[in-house]
């Protein structure tokens, strides 16, 4: 276990997104920046990721390249949601309700065109949730990452991980509603910031062990 | 405004139930004492009472004479809301769907024969809301605090007003899950403590200003 | 059992609501008007009430008046649940989200100056749940009838219960939405119309034959 | 448009799965039995699916070689949701939170070693949506299948169009649970058996006329 290949630190590069459609704040992007530098061993980069169809996916791969890293973990809000969900696969498929941030909202649209229909996460799903759950987090898997720049962003990497990156590991947790987005809005669930957080390190430490 | 008889500080007593129904904690007594000992300058008594019919009435008559509070907050948890939910009113109706901590489990029963039909809360409970709110904690008025002992100990504290201490005034408030109770129920709300702690604490802060 | 004063025909007054706050229809109004004429050998009187504080309850009680029925059971529009909910409760409390039909919109106000802080149905709620569930249709009893119209309505037909009509026999049920309401909100439970009259059929049945 | 080939009657093969789960009924089956013999000109054939891995998509590649369908729909249960919901993508991933009716519970198994990862649908679903819509029924499009049989038989059949059938069509449609299976369980949506079908029968004229 202690020769010299080993002696590298891991790394694991995780990604939020900014906030979009007119909220103030993302907690992807708040919890990922709230993570710890280090954790299980592995150093933890962290990465601010527009919520931009296209640009997002361009933004990951420069870190890839830049920070070479084992893992990459893409972070993002899903409204509504009670509890963390890491996503078991990514469908080659653009649909979006919304505008991005640049306003494009592309309809019905192929992410690639010589790409797989969908890509499983190279994650132990059912094994994060044990961790998150350990902790204290409510967790379930999810077999949808929608049709909006989330689930672009993780088939994106995942195609970047088939055409240029094949060591990597790459996969996907969506995160609740901070309790300050849904103040008006009382039946939406939430999720505090600290509770987020938390489970994203339970998580982070099964992915960087495996 | 100066004159001595103000010169008294206000006090609240607040009261949070013990665990029931197979829980291992209460979120109402966990958050209740984790409040500051003074909100906007008035003495904060905290109290925690027991999950019983009648019982919990008779604790909280007790620390009302030895305490002689201004005003009194009990604090409930409701599974599977998803906000803060100041009550309006409390129904003079008993009816259990679980046993409480002493194993009683009353079914249709008036409460207090020569007791009013309801007695609705003297707190401002939009007020409440507003300033939960502003906290960045979500919330809602309810219309209804359940029929268990919740609803029953709300009665009882308005039954006592009206008997022994009409310069009081009293009301409740619900309160969520907390993530570590509904890891394996992740379609269920929750809400972390500290959330909990803030929205009390704006709420309480209303409730000895007004 | 075949004595002269029994030889009069049961009589229930059933009143639904007409459509309010921009839907085209209300499925109260439509429900009950597809109730037979008669149920367990009781006439059954329909009537459509205006969605508007205080005037509904005119309508109604010149109905009484004029019908001098055994019972009335008042039905209304309760979009969000997924079941059937016979009323345990009516308060004095009106507190409008939306304007009532007739543009009125009252804020945290008393209905009755000298009326009860509630009012409890006569009827056996539990028992209706009972009888709508064996029918196959869901059903609940519910602790609060809201703060508009419906409430309204039903605190009324208390109140007048107990200054005019002592005999009489009263409650609410709300009924879901129905499908035709939600195309475009498919996250919302309905109630298809025939299983609504159905529920409402065998919760009339107990009603007149207790 | 009246040339020989197109006299031909289109044919359209609709399926639905037996009851599971310890459940009475299955919405699905009972549903297409009840669809007309002919929709928009084309015949409709109808099939009960046992709820079984592997043996459901036997049977239905049986009925494909016997009748030589154009289209297939298949149509499963989806207890929770509260409208129809056609499926936009089948992924090659079995995990069973209950067992089947074969007592069989696979976990985490890919279901065909040289299949895609995915098959979308060959049906319009924002298509099938409006139609449905338009019939008033609730309806949504879902971006996922679950990982029960349902799921499986929409990829098996996708599966055998890529290897057998290359000119069928195919898709899914999930139905909500009907009144009577929740009648105690009144918080769940449900749909009314006839409202089904009228939605099904929506679609089915939008797939069989494109």
């Amino acid at each position: 276990m202690a020769n010299k290949s080993e002696a590298r630190q891991k790394k694991i590069l995780v990604t939020g997104f900014d906030p979009f459609d007119g909220q103030k704040v993302n907690p992807a992007s708040q919890a990922v920046f709230k993570l710890p530098d280090e954790i299980s061993g592995a150093a933890v980069i962290k990465l601010e990721v527009p919520t931009v169809f296209g640009r997002a996916a361009q933004v990951v791969r420069e870190a890839i390249i830049k920070e070479q890293p084992d893992c990459v973990l893409c972070v993002g809000q899903a409204g509504g949601r009670a509890c963390l969900t890491p996503e078991l696969v990514a469908i080659n498929y653009d649909d979006a309700g919304v505008p991005d941030n640049a306003g494009q909202q592309p309809v019905e649209q192929v992410i690639q065109a010589d790409g797989q229909a969908a890509y499983f996460t190279q994650f132990p799903v059912k094994k994060l949730v044990s961790a998150i759950r350990k902790a204290g987090v409510p967790a379930k898997v999810s077999t949808t990452a929608g049709t909006f720049v989330c689930n672009h962003l993780m088939y994106q990497v995942q195609y970047l991980r088939e055409q240029e990156f094949p060591q990597l590991k790459a996969g996907f947790i969506h995160v609740p509603f901070v309790p300050e987005q849904v103040t008006r809005r009382p039946n939406s669930p939430s999720m505090a910031l600290a509770t987020i957080v938390k489970g994203l390190e339970a998580a982070i430490a099964v992915i960087v062990e495996n």
